[in-house]
């Protein structure tokens, strides 16, 4: 005799919560059908090499990482993204482009499990690759957008805020940032929602950027698309600008501009973004980020493939599941069948067995294999959503029938065997 | 640049293949649902120490185990039953009898990868606990019938090998070999398929059995169920024959005893097994098992439960795979989409797209994001399986309509866009 628990920052999904992930999951799918992306997915296990390149520094940290029976360095994934770049990459000249493709993966990261942070997550990722077209940096917003009006959502409980990488890098230089500390400086502006203006400023001077410069740094976060002059930029922030305005463009084509707002201070944490970057948010500034992605134009070719530009995003369950939940848009779990069998008693359980085979040439149906009271019987068809209990009897047997009752009105009804 | 490949023995699901494992993964929901049982799961990660139990030899061998970095030692799941022992016993109250389970769970073996048999899988579990009746161990062989059949197989394509523990135990007893050894000589009898009758008369013989006891037990497994004597069983074995004879009454009442076959050979690998056990095979002998349960009653217990009678079994997607392609019974993957989008030039690209929003709130629609000329739109629109394609041009959109090709009799209609 032992008593296992299950590992911290895991799940276990008794029924009801595997409708609730299920509920999740059939959203994504739908949503994903209706844009006509197609499912795809990889391998839990990768090399761990595969993390080593392009997705950030917190990521390596995070991974659960060991070494195989033969000795090769293996990761749990830790996101999906590396994977679509090695099979983009395999199979480049066979694949149709546009790759319109969605997957929901499970992964895992070695995190101090809180509040919509677990160690083990589901989480969804759409991409689309061989579209420069802000176009198609669009249809990918739209589609976030689509999942989240689904389940009811409006503009006032969810945003989507967006930036793109080229314009804030130019203004972060332009800020008086050198160069070769840019990444840090990413970094720190990425953390900005969880600084005070002060420990943000003091973060960014701890990297040798300069008072001023943070200063400049922190006023630009703070800016609209409105106060950008353009001919003020560089190539890249002109660049950068222009392709953000092509996106509103396409956004408002879409109809969901009311959805979204430009934020200079959406960064991404992975290193891979090299253009539009996005996240989705509630409204009410009290969960973390429900979504995230953005363009990775280099990323393909990172993998060994040809370059082949690409945007994405993803979408994990657990801080949506708890954002559902607590606007009220988590339907209940409730149990549904369609047929109840009940045999009165032992000696009709092989004729009770020949009608719910017949049964379930035309629905689902549950036979008592328990050997419970007629009574019991009665009480659990009830608990699991019978719509009908059949009874079995000796007696109606005889006459080649069998009765029916019908769960919501309580009206039972003989009816011949051959007409079920 | 690097160029990083997948680990050996796994599968990268590209749509084409996804769509052939969400083909089986749907039969297996469809074939669960008919018998109204319940999906759940439980982590991809365990802690190692759950199989350090009851899963028999070969399963700790196999298992990709390691530490996190707190030191804890972790193993990625090599099955799932254990897990659902560890699920029940922890909730064992507050969970309604019968519990009827069903779970698709990723798995990982570190094996030599072979034909059937890759490192990471997919396996349907299959459970029914809380019923002691041998109605509970027909339904779930009705189950796995039931999700053959539903791929179109018959009796001449596949068939049920079933045995009971109880019984071949006291009989292996009675043929002369030691109890000490009756473990040791149950896991060569389930490698007898593999051997010749020479090599599986030495390989009991090495264990110390006798020659005299070999013989006997060969003799055994050829034997059918007519040759028992049951007055010459001891009490064991007498509840397995009674026990067995009751199950082929319920396989009976189901109408599906022609798939089934009494085989003393079937032991199954798994140590938890107390009662029936079964597997289901091609019948032309060319793959593995493709699925295989049976009865375990002490496994709740054995989990820090209650004791908890049990019965379920599991089948993988891969085996089942190559048994389906064999047969011609896997369908080719179609794509199919209700409506190609193709705007004509730039000009009207975000017309198109408002257009697309339209379309997608009856039915799914692609849209160009690439630029494509007219001709590569619409020999792109025909690869992907699009029913209609709906031409937004310039002249068309003046008078407020588009111009919608059937792509199936090449007919083209002008729509009023409102009527859209």
């Amino acid at each position: 005799m032992t008593s296992v628990q299950g590992l911290k920052g895991t799940r276990d999904f008794y029924p009801k919560d595997m409708q609730e992930l299920n509920f999740i999951f059939n959203a994504w799918k739908a949503a994903a059908g209706k844009f006509n992306y197609q499912e795809f997915d990889g391998p839990m296990l990768e090399p761990a090499e595969l993390w080593s390149l392009k997705s950030g520094a917190e990521i390596p940290e995070q991974m659960y990482c060991f070494e195989d029976k033969g000795g090769k360095k293996i990761a749990v994934r830790p996101e999906l993204t590396p994977t679509l770049a090695r099979m983009v990459a395999a199979k480049q000249k066979e694949l149709q482009k546009p790759i319109k493709w969605f997957s929901i993966a499970r992964c895992w990261r070695y995190e101090a499990p809180q509040s919509g942070r677990l160690r083990e997550f589901f989480q969804l990722n759409v991409d689309c690759l061989g579209a420069e077209s802000m176009a198609a940096d669009a249809e990918v917003i739209a589609n976030v957008v689509e999942i989240m009006r689904s389940f009811g959502c409006t503009e006032s409980e969810f945003y989507v805020r967006l930036n793109n990488r080229k314009l804030i890098t130019s203004l972060i230089l332009g800020a008086g940032v050198e160069k070769a500390k840019l990444q840090e400086a990413s970094r720190v502006i990425d953390k900005k929602d969880k600084l005070s203006e002060k420990d943000f400023i003091l973060a960014l001077k701890d990297l040798g950027v300069k008072q001023e410069a943070a200063d400049n740094i922190l006023a630009i976060l703070k800016s609209e698309i409105a106060d950008i002059k353009e001919d003020k930029l560089d190539e890249t922030g002109k660049e950068g600008y222009k392709e953000l305005m092509e996106l509103i463009g396409c956004i408002n084509a879409y109809g969901i501009f009311r959805y979204c707002k430009i934020d200079f201070s959406i960064m991404r944490g992975f290193d891979y973004y090299t253009s539009t970057v996005f996240e989705v948010f509630d409204k009410s500034g009290e969960f973390r980020a429900l979504a995230g992605g953005g363009r990775y134009d280099d990323l393909v070719a990172d993998f060994g493939g040809e370059k082949c530009p690409g945007v994405g995003y993803g979408m994990g369950d657990v801080v949506l599941g708890l954002f559902l939940k607590k606007l009220g848009k988590m339907p209940a779990a409730k149990p549904e069948v369609e047929y109840y069998v009940a045999p009165v008693n032992e000696n009709v359980a092989r004729q009770a067995i020949e009608i719910a085979v017949k049964l379930r040439k035309k629905a689902n149906a549950e036979i008592d294999i328990t050997g419970k009271s007629l009574k019991k019987q009665f009480e659990y068809a009830d608990s699991i959503g019978a719509k009908m209990i059949v009874i079995v009897g000796e007696k109606d047997l005889k006459e080649g029938k069998v009765t029916i009752r019908d769960m919501k009105t309580g009206k039972e009804e003989k009816v011949v065997l051959d007409l079920l």
